[in-house]
């Protein structure tokens, strides 16, 4: 990881075996409801013994999944104790029957875990356009509910993929207001059943203790920094929904906005979405590599991140990372045309810390050996200085492989 | 061709054989000067026996290759006689020295020719960052000069192709003030050599005789219409280069703006930059499909074009595209993140005329074996419905295959 990511933390910070089980007072679990044709597991429960302070972020996508607009009813709230997601059907894009499908789930989740349903936050990922299978699921409930334990993490993880290859979890331990805490969590990337729509969760918990209303401002930061830096096509889900419960059982006085307390639960939520989004990035349809697009010298920050942000999306940047080929000419066409200002005659390129463009041409003496090289590694730096001011911003990102075409394209519904 | 395309000219237009060289006072040629490696023709040489009115119109990346820059500053005087372009370095990223180079190439071919420097334009596609080999042009110069010939439009049009697979070339005939005038055109499409930046170029002639100043509004209102509607990876070239020489030889009275007879130039200038501009989509870096996004019901044209926009740059739409898979909920997902007023309970997609999608639903009694029918040819047309207002704009794209990866990644220099 680079060192600059999570600097801040470091020092404090102890990673752990384990996802989001490894905090106090929660059990997760996953069964096959059925909803996948592979048989694969497909629901997923995570289960807080304590009720928790809720904070979520979910997708700017206008197109929203009816399980993303029931959450974001229930996270108004401010507490919930259970997160239930389904995956092989987003359930976006089904109308009034969508919506009553995704409440039943909360109902149903919540009447045997004996919470309100209001408690209760939904996921769904996959076919979009077609109504949820809710015999199965109404079938299913009760045995995923059995299926809770305080290491279910890992199933709970399994449970929420679809073309991913690997399931993903982190947590990490740090002191907050000198006092241990843990937070852990679970993610999902980009990825599709039959295929469908690319779509990220990120379910954490943690045990800290938060004040009612700080934990939002806090979560939005931190998916700010971490998810919202992340990308792997330049589309976005309409499902895309991170969560955070903090269940207070580390019985810490209850953290407050401007609190060094609050600020040291930040910087580890920060870092363990920071993590989980590389994870996420470095899983990416067909990806290969995992490269840090790192943008300095720009006249602002907000124009650091527009030229960051279409480095990585170009295609023709994103094929000639795959092809392993030092070709900058396409980092200055994908920075010249972003919405950055640009002057290509103070444009630098690096790749790790090896030169290859200054001043907007090829280096004299430059190393392409040295640099092939760096390419030919899965994770790598791409260091712009656009040479004009002080905004600077950071975005990861994959290649664009013949794989992710043959993902996306080749195995029709 | 969709018949809305050039509804408003299509009673008076005829299409004629050939391309540039069908016009009255234009010779074409092109050799091959050693700048690619394969030995094809490399340099294109366009001549108009009469001095003529020049427009044209540049790419918006802040980043410009030095021809781009050269050929700016000239076409700014007004008039031209002459277009030189190379292809397999494209002279970007190069310095004072770039600049110098393109300059000799109009000052060397000015001499041969007889005309001033400041008459000629240049245009240059390929490798980016490296300098021109200006000894092998310098040596080719003379031979190019010879070439030009009265059939040598085809020549020309082969001698700027980079990753075509084929020339693009397009020539009508039409009235203009009661009397007959021709346009005539060669373009070429996104493709690298080695590979490095794609380029687009379109060079048009017409014999008709535009009075000072009228052609600028023309050209552009026509590239908008036509080129700025084609996307093949939404990416955006250092060196595009859209050039239109007017050079009278129809001996009609100058036509001049608000004038009926320039409005007819201008129907038949869109009419062929559409047909040029839509050879190129569907001969983009490995596409197999041509799609028209036409999005009506918008809340303003400019909403409709961010729209179509967005559906035509998804990875998502391009990959289900060419895997000809019926994937509305990724178009309800692309029209969700753009920038323009989407409510998804009114959007409507068809494919061609055949509903898929009503009020943002899957439609009732949905034809998807007929749907997957339309997507097994080669050319259809996605037509959405935001329900919305009275905008309306439409978007060439084609789909994105495992061949775009690999012409872009694989063939590493």
């Amino acid at each position: 990881m680079n060192p600059r990511n999570s600097g801040r933390a470091a020092a404090d910070l102890d990673w752990l075996e384990g996802g989001i089980t490894a905090v106090p007072g929660i059990l997760a679990g996953g069964v096959a409801a059925g909803i996948k044709p592979s048989g694969k597991k497909d629901l997923a429960l995570i289960y807080s013994s304590a009720p928790a302070r809720v904070a979520a972020a979910f997708t700017s996508n206008q197109v929203k999944g009816a399980p993303v607009l029931v959450s974001m009813e229930h996270a108004r709230g401010g507490l919930a104790q259970a997160i239930v997601a389904s995956s092989g059907c987003s359930n976006v894009c089904t109308g009034e029957r969508g919506i009553r499908d995704a409440r039943e789930m909360t109902k149903l989740v919540g009447e045997l875990l004996r919470i309100p349903a209001t408690h209760v936050l939904v996921a769904s990922t996959g076919v979009i356009g077609v109504p949820l299978p809710m015999d199965k699921i109404r079938a299913a409930l009760p045995r995923l509910v059995k299926s809770l334990s305080p290491q279910g993490g890992r199933v709970a993880a399994e449970a929420i993929l679809t073309t991913d290859t690997r399931p993903k979890e982190a947590a990490l331990r740090l002191e907050v207001s000198g006092r241990p805490v843990t937070i852990g969590g679970i993610a999902k990337g980009v990825g599709m059943i039959e295929p469908h729509l690319a779509t990220m969760f990120c379910f954490v918990a943690t045990d800290a203790g938060v004040g009612r209303g700080a934990l939002g401002a806090v979560v939005r930061r931190a998916v700010d920094r971490s998810f919202n830096r992340a990308t792997v096509d330049g589309d976005q889900s309409t499902s895309d929904t991170v969560a955070v419960l903090a269940n207070g059982l580390a019985e810490n006085t209850p953290l407050e906005a401007g609190g060094r307390g609050l600020r040291q639960l930040a910087a580890g939520l920060e870092a363990l979405m920071t993590k989980l989004a590389r994870m996420l990035v470095a899983d990416g349809e067909g990806a290969t590599k995992l490269v840090s697009i790192t943008v300095r010298g720009a006249a602002s920050r907000r124009d650091a991140l527009l030229a960051a942000r279409s480095v990585a999306n170009s295609p023709l940047v994103k094929t000639a990372i795959y092809g392993q080929d030092p070709n900058w000419g396409r980092i200055m066409m994908a920075l010249g045309k972003s919405a950055a200002r640009v002057d290509q005659e103070k444009v630098s390129i690096a790749f790790n810390d090896e030169p290859v463009a200054v001043r907007g041409m090829l280096k004299e003496g430059v190393r392409l050996e040295r640099v092939r090289e760096i390419m030919g590694g899965q994770e790598y730096d791409i260091a712009i200085d656009l040479g004009l001011g002080r905004g600077e911003d950071r975005v990861w990102t994959c290649d664009l492989s013949e794989e992710y075409v043959r993902i996306n394209g080749k195995y029709t519904t």
